[in-house]
């Protein structure tokens, strides 16, 4: 058996039931070097043991999973969310602190969706784009990069406002890129006609702050945020996707993030283990070769 | 009771179950004056009973659905498709010559999934607007207008591999706009952060062949070919995307096309009468006053 690509990063998501010291676990002994972390299972052990562990675990860490949800108009909540982000920005830059070296201070944000009776689409994209302005200098001074994540149309309504890889560009240009990114999804933006040319765009202005991977297949299942596959499973071109994303000029490590009700129920380490074969057969021939590797 | 707007169309798939002969009536004992219709249902009955039918029922028609499914590479299925486009061009003709005067003949097209066993998404966007080049000459000499319709991201797989309006308004620029328009349908587009636009540039380009409205709501049903709902009932904004439909120039009949099973289940004479409720309330104040109306 082979030994995972060294730039696959097990994102938490894809093995859900896990806690967090069973995920670090199960990623170490796979042989997986990086993780892709989520906020709920690290305040359920606290931020400083969540810390620890991770330290103590020699992975790096690639994203910390997700602010945002920032459709709501000035108000109670609107502050709330605002505030539960700037703990966010802060957890974020401990957890990338204590990884090991390598390891990115990226907070994947997910825009949220049009606020209930709301049809006010527009005026939701600019609550997104003035949150992610008031976020800007606690996310500077902390050295985190906030990675706007455009999310698949289907989602546009509930769940994000922002819906392609452009859009997404076009929020992050005001700002520094060293404090606004934007996350490559494929599964969000495989079916854009523009994908290619808004990937090399990201790359130009320097603005790829995660590439994450997996795949889409249909029929889509009862509940639509669970229509991820395995990479190879669906009708997604890695070829294309992953070479525009080197090209780019990405470098890092590349998240392999699957909610699938089917792939859950599997056992972590299984489930790893195949994430790692399917990167492998999938992804893996398509990254520049590493420095010193035979060709 | 107020009448129906005048410029309202009710597409036959919105009440599915009815036949041909049952749709034209529920439409005229409404007090609708325009109809689309669909294929299978005319083919059910002949195109010349079809053509009667319609003459007969004094309505105008207003598109006729659907051709397409263009991405197959060359081989007999790929001929058979071609040519099945050519019958459907020349029903849309024979229906809208028959028709009540203000008939227009547009053939809807839905440009096909990706083929079984294929991730050539490029290849096949290629294949479909070589297709469209094939039966240009067809259509023009028909004097049939074929109207490309995007449609939602999320059937990019399976079902369309047209999925932006820019995208179908790309494809249509190679060619003549009486031959080649596209299908303004709010269901599929509305989410488009650039929709202003491109229904703008549309409206410049001479393109828009069609106005279809229907409304988005989560969480979508299992079968997510079944989301369409009553204007009204979800979160589209056709103020803004109405409008600027006008603003671009159309002033043809405006399609109610849902596919919907609890609407599908009611009867079509209830469904006829509660599309123009709906059309009513959420469509016909954004619309621009008819000459000689009181404002």
């Amino acid at each position: 058996m082979t030994a995972p690509d060294s730039r696959l990063s097990i994102n938490q998501a894809t093995i859900k039931h896990a806690d967090l010291a069973a995920a670090l676990r199960v990623t170490v002994e796979a042989g997986v070097e990086a993780i892709g972390l989520w906020r709920e299972p690290v305040q359920e052990v606290g931020l400083a043991t969540a810390a620890t562990l991770l330290a103590d675990s020699g992975l790096r860490f690639t994203t910390h999973c997700r602010g945002g949800f920032f459709t709501l108009p000035e108000g109670l909540a609107r502050r709330a969310a605002i505030d539960d982000n700037r703990l966010a920005i802060e957890e974020a830059a401990t957890l990338a602190a204590a990884a090991a070296e390598g390891s990115t201070a990226v907070l994947v944000l997910v825009a949220g969706g049009l606020p209930d009776g709301s049809r006010d689409l527009i005026g939701a994209r600019e609550r997104v784009r003035d949150a992610i302005g008031e976020l800007v200098p606690d996310a500077a001074a902390a050295g985190v990069t906030l990675a706007i994540e455009p999310l698949h149309p289907m989602y546009a309504s509930d769940r994000a406002v922002v819906s392609t890889l452009g859009q997404a560009l076009d929020i992050a240009a005001d700002f520094d890129p060293a404090a606004v990114g934007v996350a490559v999804d494929t599964f969000h933006i495989w079916w854009d006609p523009d994908v290619l040319n808004q990937i090399a765009r990201a790359g130009r202005d320097g603005r790829i702050a995660t590439y994450q991977v997996c795949d889409w297949r249909t029929p889509l299942p009862a509940d639509v945020l669970l229509a991820r596959h395995y990479p190879g499973d669906g009708v997604i071109d890695f070829a294309s996707l992953t070479r525009a994303v080197s090209d780019a000029g990405y470098r890092g490590d590349i998240e392999v993030e699957i909610f699938n009700e089917r792939i859950w129920a599997d056992a972590p380490a299984n489930v790893v283990r195949r994430t790692a074969e399917t990167f492998g057969s999938t992804i893996s021939p398509h990254l520049p070769a590493k420095p010193g590797s035979t060709p």
